[in-house]
């Protein structure tokens, strides 16, 4: 995997994630990229896992490219990090890539606003968040 | 809706479409998009709704903006629209509104190639599928 | 539809529903029926629709038989009665049908206890939850 | 585990598994089993992966008991066996365990009907597959 994504989470291809077309649904890719992007948050210590209403962001937008379809079976492996850091707003970029052969599978970007679940307003990306995003992407 | 869209189809939200923030959750906006395009799809006549290995084209890329918050009792409509036309690829344009107010919650768009599903290599755009494609939103 | 069922809510089938045999994943029956449940449950009265922490019942237990397989533009529709009230469950029972030739597609019950979501413990079915459904279902 | 489960395999709660009550969705856990039962079909060598009109099999009934709700972050553990083989249909039984502590959180229980997916009829149970669960599971 590229070495400009320090974070890795594996995903199992569930039967259930597969359409008529006999690969994984493309509306999936948007699933698996948000796997691995909880896992990122819980691990570098912004979210702990359990209280929702301090997930801090929400997503403002999202795209993907569909490079290879996914297979039922496939080990795949999806790569997160924080490539752009503003201060309402953050950009995370994927690569779902198989964890065999490391062929690239997709592509993709999510931009995330800070947000405060419970008023349901926007809020500026808390700066904690941008010390630890800082630190562990080394930017 | 902008009189682009000569297609919309409505969605009724599930409470299973929604997550933990208690609003759908952002990857099923692009299984909205895909109930509508299927729709558009049969409507125009390029797809019988049967024959998985005759739907012709595959998602390459697709993207989103995430508006506002889609809640459980939503009213939703989808509109669709053919925006580009390509010998080997298309996009389609989608644009997500509260069917009661108007007011628009996403857009989006995605990039469709031509595909067989049965020999699982991209092809061309079929002949009749531009014939029908032009016909119908008049490009 | 059996007359016994006074509520019935049609369901449109999804693309996404679909797995790879091509029909209707298993799974998505208890959707279907959960679907039907919450448009009970508002039209009877017993929940808004929007506070989540006041939904009153979780399913204990669920069972589904699976009579014919759902294809792609089929239209489905649920209903849903109360077959049984006690202390501190009751008993829903669905019945799928194709709403066009009136063919029992699938038949499921659940079993719902009185819970409060914000305690998170079981309590007893609530006095004014037992009037209204005896009163709608004449019990 | 119940060493009756001579399987078993883990799954990663998604946080798209969740719906607003903030818990696994009940129809997931119907997810899981399936999830569950391709991992014992493919381990045993009944159903090689791939080929989906070879499943052999189709879902006939299933029911579930929900005993505690599942949170994310908690490390489930599904168990599968074959507990009734007749000549037409065999009954599988499920158990979904806390991975770390041994909690049941649900049983289930499916029964499968042979089935021939090109021709859309019921067959028998083939030979082969009553020998190799017979040899798997002791009975």
């Amino acid at each position: 995997m590229d070495p400009a994504f320090r974070f890795s989470h594996p995903i199992e291809v569930r039967y259930a994630d597969l359409d008529p077309q006999r690969h994984v649904n493309h509306a999936k890719y948007l699933t698996y990229m948000e796997i691995a992007r909880a896992q990122y948050l819980k691990q570098i210590g912004l979210w702990n896992g359990v209280d929702f209403d301090r997930l801090g962001v929400i997503v403002a937008s999202a795209s993907c490219s569909f490079l290879r379809p996914i297979l039922y079976g496939m080990p795949v492996r999806v790569g997160v990090r924080t490539a752009k850091l503003g201060t309402k707003s953050l950009r995370m970029d994927y690569v779902l890539e198989d964890a065999q052969d490391g062929a690239v599978l997709a592509t993709g970007s999510t931009v995330l606003v800070g947000y405060d679940y419970v008023q349901m307003v926007s809020i500026a990306i808390p700066g904690d968040w941008r010390a630890r995003l800082e630190e562990f992407e080394g930017i």
